[in-house]
């Protein structure tokens, strides 16, 4: 059985500039990766092509469905899903939480990926980990929907954020992505309504490969990374060497 | 080459407690420990000795000594020194602090173990970590003695304080030392001054034991661990896989 | 008048871990405790009992319903009431919140006890504590059933949660429950369904003994407590001596 | 066109005790300020009107109307429109978020004042808060109402709650509101159900004139300010000088 | 043998704005509070005197001791002692805190009392503090000076600094001083070189009173305080009844 | 009299990668920007030259202060200056304090920049930051030198650290530098020892500018800045208009 992995993703687009180098990664090391967008990103991350005559919240969802998907086949992912529940604000009521619930079981991921846990600019992104935590919870209750495998207890990293100091996000992992970063940056590429980001989060991933070798050996020489993404755990690691 | 780990103790006893567990697991794993104690703890955590008749300073720190060394032995600790610098205030001036930066780079240790950052009841185990960072720096920089091996960027791990929610410390890393479990207990018994810690500890380590299981697997039936300690990391990890 | 108390659980097994030893000993002080169960706990903390053939959701809530009311007996609780909402996740409607309100008045106590602020292990908990917070600011409010009388400014103790570091919790009190440690362990054990937990939560008690004893004189011999319970303010003292 | 603030209140009264100075000064300065009073504060903060004979909540309801539209004309307000959607607790469904996001839009505000983040003794306030940042991301997308004029990017400033450090609230910026303290006390006073207040928010504004002075030039001899109003900020800013 | 307490005031005016109800009133219930002023503030709470032609710094000091002693003398002080260490900065070598130590030993206080512990407007605040702190712990040690009595675990509170919220002070406990008002007002006014922070702690004390209602029984009629101080505890509570 | 500004760097090289930008803008502007260089970072900075054969202390400081010197001058700096203190640790006696605090009072500076307030990877930093605001307060003083002017209230800007997460650093201001870019980049360029780093403050500038861009106005067209810096505001601003 492989190993499998969940990216829970308020928009459409959220899942490539955040973590879409963990997700080629871990697809390359034979993680099955599932990513969920809970809305299209349509009303609020989409003003390029509002700006558009004659556009319509149907077109918005197509070209936006249509990028993200192109972004998911670049970064290889195992499935994509779109939850279509809207955005801005995105709000998931008792049946749209169960099917998420559904989702985690059905993946049983050893690792979970979601937003920042605080974003004044965009509460769509606050809400979707709030709900991440709150569906891992019952994801792992026996008494719901009982003879499904319940859930263990995967760890939720919290992927980067754009301004992460006003966030209150703090890294505490880097991986490396250097091996994939085209993937990313041909994922990146598919996002044609967001193009003013495009160099930003190259710029990211360069830095955060500075971190990297920061952190891996410091100024006397440690292994470099040309390119990399940074996490936040909400839960403890539990090892057998430090 | 062995790896090797630094554990840097305030006071004489400090490594039994919070780490001790840690020790012999990575000795048992092939590492070399060194573990330095800055004070003997002679005058604040010998309340038991100073209750005797005739006692003087030179006694206690004798007797504090035996105690260190044989749950040195107790747990395989590779090295223990003791840097005699007086407890109840610690003071390390210029000197101290670079016979600090000489062990490290001597030991050039895969990770580093030190007390909370805060510890409002103890001044000496905060004042103990602030110089930890400040000689681990030290040891970096290619000008302090040049031509001397420095050092790479190690973990920094603060382990477990007394009263953990008062220092602010928060675990992120859990270690299964179930195996090492007697070897751990054998060095407690070594501390006859503080026999009312016996306990607690043991209750301690049992009681993290049920945050690893927590943590690795959760209430659908993760790996147990019969004793744990938790850790704090001060520095992001850099890794290849999440 | 007999002062009175409400203890405001989560779940049905909640309030025997986390301050069955506060309700027992103040009811032996003469105070009348009052708990509320808001759900039975009956899907996400009743692992065992799903694990038998042919389990129910009724039969679920049945046993919890016995479990807490043998429990609840134990302590002397003397009212405890089952709002049985559900539970993982908890959902409280204007409804069931005015109900809230209702036992609030009704019981006009001098202390309430819920949970930890925060807890990303179980939504469930924070939940709680923010529906208490709420509840409590409606039965202040004149408005609300004007006639009824009107709450003054109970205080709201947040009571121990499993793994404290990771919920931000923080005791600023320690409570000797010495005298009504049998009642405490008689009401754990009634909880058959978690046995797993016995063990664990005595040395909790055992260790809040030893940090009643380290605050109330410290090293120089502070009154002892054999067993302690800790909780956290949310609101400040008012006092006439420090 | 003139420049435009909105200040969204909880209940009718907040705006006057803590940003009144905020409102006299702007609209002096030739700023147009909107005031939205979600609620009257009818159930929670009328306390003295609930205490005579034969009150409804109608009454209430125009008393406190009547008082606040006597307090925004003293503070010379551009608008102030009333909700009216309930207290204690304050409720938002989509049709009264959608309801503000019309006015923010309208309003296009350079900035916008609600409550602090938290207030445990409070939930209506931080409530407020909450959803002012979810509707000023609504109010920004492209999507939300086609062919509107969408939301720039305002400052929201957090005003003065009642206990500051009980709510975390830090004040980033004071504000000089020594030329229309007179404008503020004389809305204070249309607030008929709530004198004791009076003394205190005097109290507060001199003291806040204080602060004032010891930052904008220290003990030295700083600019004296006689009454201040202090303000934190959620968003960074953006200068072309420090 | 009466209570005793210790204030440890870093210049010789802090212990009146701060803490001068505290004292008046534990004199009055039989306590002797114990004031130690490190320094007189001599070079950086003067300005006034500093502006007088002809001024020295030991004059200054014996205006400042006059002062202080009034004060002192006004609010019933038991003992008041200047270590006269200098200001701005104060700075304490081994010496100093060993002479601190012996006081704290000398007067076994119940409690003591000393600045917040952050303070970026004046680093000799946080400075005492941290002091304070440590020789808490050294008095604590039994092997300080054997054979004299050790220290037990007193509570440290940290008083009111100016400008809350910047300093991260958080009250945990009103002490209401109506009935010692007068004698700390008197105490205020013996500070003929502050006068214009006399109507600024009147104003304190009146608002803090105000918390102390709001938290003694809320809106439905707590018990009233006129004047109050604010305190933020160290260490928690132990306890017999919550 | 022209404004001023004063610039305190632990080491020769953090004034040209954290505030360059913030340097040239405001020399522009007619300021004049005074900077101290408390070391020449001689023995952790400049790790390039120590793999250098026949490299000494001297050698070392010579060539950063060139470097630096050069820098300052592509800035425009209006004075620099270098206390030569010794790094890896930076110490600084009373001596050097009071050095730094005649600095201060000559510059009288209208605003000030130093170092984040934490940072466990460089001691040196936080170090610097702690005296900058002990010499501020000294500065502040009527009876340091008595007769000399002395400083008013002067703003602390905290510029960017390297890793700005693990400093626990938020930016609460951007400043656009797009207009002395070129010079910033031409100071970077100075810096031969850290050629590593000229294209991570590169991506940190546009990036940083990208941020200023949000926060003028959001997604529906804010302001653009190529470039910008970003600081933190220790003390709070005093203003006429929000």
């Amino acid at each position: 059985m492989p190993k499998t992995a969940l990216v829970i993703s308020a928009h459409a687009a959220d899942f490539v500039w955040r973590c879409g180098g963990a997700i080629a990664l871990h697809q390359k090391r034979g993680y099955e990766v599932t990513v969920v967008c809970l809305s299209f990103g349509e009303r609020g991350e989409s003003a390029k092509l509002w700006k558009q005559q004659g556009m319509t919240l149907e077109k918005v969802k197509t070209a936006r469905r249509k990028e993200a998907e192109a972004a998911a086949k670049a970064l290889d992912v195992h499935d994509i899903q779109f939850f279509d529940l809207g955005d801005y604000p995105l709000v998931m009521d008792q049946e749209a939480k169960f099917r998420l619930v559904d989702v985690i079981r059905a993946v049983q991921p050893a690792f979970m990926l979601s937003h920042s846990s605080y974003d004044p600019y965009n509460t769509d992104h606050m809400y979707a980990t709030q709900v991440a935590l709150e569906c891992r919870m019952v994801a792992q209750a026996w008494g719901h929907n009982p003879g499904q495998k319940v859930l263990g207890a995967p760890q939720l990293y919290l992927f980067e954020p754009h301004q992460t100091e006003q966030m209150g996000w703090k890294p505490d992992v880097f991986l490396d992505i250097s091996e994939v970063w085209d993937k990313k940056r041909a994922a990146i590429e598919c996002m044609e309504g967001q193009q003013h980001l495009w160099h930003y989060y190259t710029n990211v991933a360069e830095n955060r490969g500075n971190h990297f070798q920061r952190n891996s050996g410091g100024q006397s020489g440690g292994r470099p990374a040309i390119h990399a993404e940074g996490f936040q755990s909400v839960f403890p690691r539990t090892v057998d060497e430090l």
